[in-house]
């Protein structure tokens, strides 16, 4: 019947020679690797926004200088990455690079940061994707924690089918979401500077309480906010090897389109929501309330709400191509459960997409699908990330011999302050907000890579066989216990006389009556193997038969002492509630003796 | 671990020739089998004037006359089961008489009765209990349901640990409940008869709304409710063994007594609560009420309370007996799972203990631990139980030859016949408030008697085994799948090669470069068996290992395949998140197929 599930739900196994990778064009490449990055300028304006708006509404004109800064941070992370690309043609995660250029402590902790980040793109796309359709319409409001939680079920299960990173599934909606964003900009800038007209937001007249002043902390706050606009601008220097020879220009290419064509979204949407003075509000986003005011509520407003919506669904796609691969390189490193490195019948890491369906749905449910609570456990991970990995770089063109080595390290070097000050920034006024989970989480996490590596080196170390070592002779007794005579006792009778010379059926007498019977029938049917009866006036079953074991054991030098228990295997589940309590307590009881193996020979019942 | 918190919680086994009874004083019977029947004094009178209130004050008054009838009907079926001790001197329950004497089927019916009333019992003793402390402690009242939860909790235990229905632990609380009882009502009828001065409960002015009418229904809805007063009376007619010799005689007259002072127990509180105007409330018992009244809020208020508390506790402990016995009688027959039959360290019937445990918190927890609420659902069980035991009364004096057979069946007969007639108005008038579940409930609990009874019948045939049928001789194959060469692996090789001659070692090939390495670490090892590689395109370990086994089975015709599993145990239960997966996946696959025995041959990891 699971069985029968599975392949409904996930669909038939494929085979590891199937495992191949498609070569993408440039145009379909900067599809399928932008979606997480440009997908922010879905939220990154309005997280700047609320964090101004705490000290009233004239704070909110800040935004645009709050928002060049962020585009030229975002210029100089692009140039930094772009060095990568040339350095790493085969990909250039940050794990990889901080493992290979710092040492395998740094590797794990810009692992810890990636995988956290990872779990967050998922909880802040999707819940940012719901927050565009309950924008449109609002009677979906109530059900924003429902939708995410199917959202997540949704591409957790299309995940294990196998859905590939198919550059033309990735470039419908990504292009609809880049031209409507465009027209956007462009319509409402044009209103706005040529033709008149262009009205104020609705909620640009609602009350903004003053919650306080507008403090250097407030703005460099807002600045931390307004940062996730860059979480996803790293995932090209991942998936190099997906371009077209030459690989590295046309991935670097791509990525410089990529950066132009976030940062002006970002900016133009940016300035749009100053021009029409929009004000944050719980229950519309920023961008819907701006294609509202600029377009009407008519089928061009409808079309940026669903070309938002899909962006941000295919944005929390991406995590579930990176971490599991992620996690499969750590756990093939040692580091995480063995299991996460396994791919599953449909070559995806399974494990991986399962874990990270629900991690993601915990935030949510923990979270309620706000994307605002989630933003600032955000760009910790990302920052830190950043940081580990253009340091790793600068130390790259430090060790070996390159021209225009002095250039590289100076662009590494700016990249790597630069997001190095942010994570300061970021964790510094974001920390009683929720950074500190993130803060404390990335330690833990690699506090918890090391237990997991020390016990697989422990393991590895005590299971290391000399080849000199041949299997030896073991002397051993099989015990059967017995409660009746019966088909069942008669089957396991059968297969422990074949294992071995020594087999002793062994009966513990609680009720002496029932005892007289049983040897009685025993000697009637004379199996060949003599019934041992043991009292047992405390009425355990255990206790006498793990003394007679010690007793055996003891005496006769058994290696190996063999329960060989009958066991009934039902018809149907709600049977089991009649039979086999006392071999699960035996099996249980037994599991951890040494130099004792339990053997269950199950009888199949017909009823 | 599990062990000592046992130890702790449980204490010491005991052995099976400990099991003794003890005999019993009439004094000390009267205590040990009266708590359930006079501790409904607590409850009885309120649940009248809960029913009657619904029609306003002036319908209170109708308290005395209901409560009339049920001392009559008392009367009755202490006289109907005063005959059934002399007819069944070893005891004679409800199940066994209405079993012998109607027919299997009848007795299952009373048997499920009874098991729904004894839970039932545990729920409303212990609500009424809790009642009992916050009507004196109302500080102590939002913590109800808490309250009722520990008082189970601590009776299970206690019963677990084996407390017995000792004689000289009941005699203290119930006579000092009885004691305290008289002197109430002594005192407060004697300040109103003879020395005036015996004011109104404070209860009396509140407003009491009109509801509804005063109808027929409402009158007989009260009475049904009342007849909670009569639970517990039929508890010596299945204890009699209990009493010393001459032990029917003894008994009768032990039953005498409890309906005497029963009835004048109950009379007089209704009397008290008539002539104080108690109005019931919610916060409030009405016994507490009276006792305020008549004592004001000193010493003796608090003895009433305390001493109503622990009859209470006392009552809930008696099922604790009935419970877990009948539920054995029952399992003994086949009609009930065969561990509730099983008395544990302590000599009790621990499972059945659990159980009632189980049910009767569930109770609490749904009804939120009120004892109004419970009553609707309480005494159709009772009645039923009544019933059919006096039925089978009926049918026993007109099948064997007796003497005064007449009078005999006479009485038996208004037994029967007033218990039916009062069994059908209380699930008329209690129908739809919680009765319905209980008509629903013991049908449906027959009916599962039968489903399980049907199973071990099926399962004996089943296994039924001919003195013909010796051992037979089985032709086998050990398949041991291997990923690695290691110590695990070859302590099981070890081991398999001393059970068969036929042994594989099986690799399902994933990596084919992991496969040439183990095949050069096997060829180098050399432990005398071949290692078989089956590729796996797929890479399912489970399915090319499946049809290995259907083709071994196929081709070499084998009675048996065994495949034998390396299982790590390790130190801590964290680790096994990091080992096993494998094995148990195939453990899980294989436990459904015929014919293949899995055995997990334990490693137990030092680290």
């Amino acid at each position: 019947m699971l069985q029968t599930l599975k392949n409904v739900l996930i669909g038939q196994p494929l085979r590891t020679s199937q495992l191949a990778h498609e070569r993408l064009t440039n145009l379909k490449a900067l599809a399928v690797f932008s979606s997480d990055a440009l997908s922010s300028v879905a939220y990154a304006t309005e997280e700047i926004l609320l964090a101004l708006a705490l000290a009233g509404p004239a704070a909110l004109g800040y935004s645009l200088t709050i928002a060049f800064f962020i585009a030229i941070l975002l210029v100089i992370v692009a140039l930094s990455y772009r060095q990568t690309i040339f350095a790493y043609p085969s990909g250039g995660g940050a794990y990889i690079v901080a493992k290979e250029n710092l040492g395998t402590n740094y590797g794990l902790v810009a692992g810890a940061a990636l995988l956290v980040d990872y779990v967050l793109t998922v909880a802040v796309s999707i819940a940012a994707g719901v927050a565009a359709i309950t924008s449109a319409f609002p009677i979906l409001h109530p059900y924003t924690e429902l939708l995410a939680l199917l959202a997540i079920a949704f591409i957790t299960i299309a995940n294990l089918r196998g859905v590939r990173e198919s550059g033309s599934i990735f470039a419908a909606p990504t292009y609809l979401f880049v031209g409507s964003m465009f027209i956007l900009i462009a319509v409402g800038l044009g209103r706005w500077l040529f033709f008149g007209g262009l009205t104020q937001a609705p909620s640009a007249n609602q009350d903004l309480p003053v919650l306080g002043g507008l403090t250097l902390f407030l703005l460099l706050r807002a600045f931390a906010s307004g940062c996730a606009a860059l979480t996803g601008v790293e995932a090209i220097s991942n998936g190099i090897q997906a371009f077209k020879e030459p690989v590295s220009p046309n991935a670097a290419k791509t990525l410089t389109w990529m950066a132009g064509i976030l940062v002006s979204m970002f900016l133009g949407i940016t300035i749009l929501a100053h021009v029409t003075s929009v004000h944050p509000s719980g229950s519309e986003t920023v961008i819907s309330q701006i294609a509202r005011t600029v377009f009407g509520t008519g089928p061009l407003y409808y079309l940026i709400q669903a070309a938002t919506a899909m962006i941000l669904l295919l944005a929390a796609n991406t995590s579930y191509a990176d971490f599991p691969r992620l996690a499969s390189l750590v756990a093939k490193d040692g580091f995480l459960p063995r299991q996460l490195a396994n791919r599953g019948d449909k070559l995806v890491f399974a494990n991986g997409i399962i874990l990270l369906g629900m991690l993601s749905s915990l935030l949510i449910v923990i979270y309620r699908g706000e994307t605002h609570a989630l933003i600032p456990l955000y760009a910790v991970g990302v920052f830190l990330s950043f940081t580990l990995s253009q340091s790793g770089m600068v130390r790259h063109w430090l060790r070996g011999k390159h021209s225009h080595r002095f250039l590289h390290v100076l662009i590494n070097g700016l990249g790597a302050a630069s997001t190095g000050i942010v994570l300061v920034v970021i964790a510094a006024t974001k920390f009683i907000h929720g950074a500190w989970i993130v803060v404390l989480l990335i330690p833990l996490l690699v506090w918890l890579f090391w237990v997991v590596k020390r016990h697989y080196i422990d393991i590895a170390d005590e299971l290391r066989l000399p080849v000199t070592e041949k299997p030896k002779s073991i002397k051993h007794t099989i015990i059967v216990p017995v409660a009746g005579v019966n088909q069942a006792v008669a089957q396991t009778i059968s297969y422990a006389k074949c294992l071995a010379a020594d087999v002793r059926a062994v009966h513990i007498s609680v009720e002496p009556e029932q005892t007289e019977k049983l040897k009685a029938k025993w000697q009637a049917w004379d199996p060949g193997i003599p019934l041992i009866v043991i009292k047992s006036p405390y009425r355990s079953v255990l206790n006498p038969l793990l003394h007679y074991i010690d007793r055996i054991e003891r005496r006769e030098g058994d290696d190996v002492v063999t329960v060989m228990l009958a066991e009934f295997v039902p018809r149907r589940w709600w049977q089991l509630a009649l039979h086999n309590q006392s071999a699960l307590l035996l099996k249980a009881a037994l599991h951890f003796r040494p130099h004792t193996v339990v053997v269950s020979v199950p009888y199949h019942l017909k009823h």
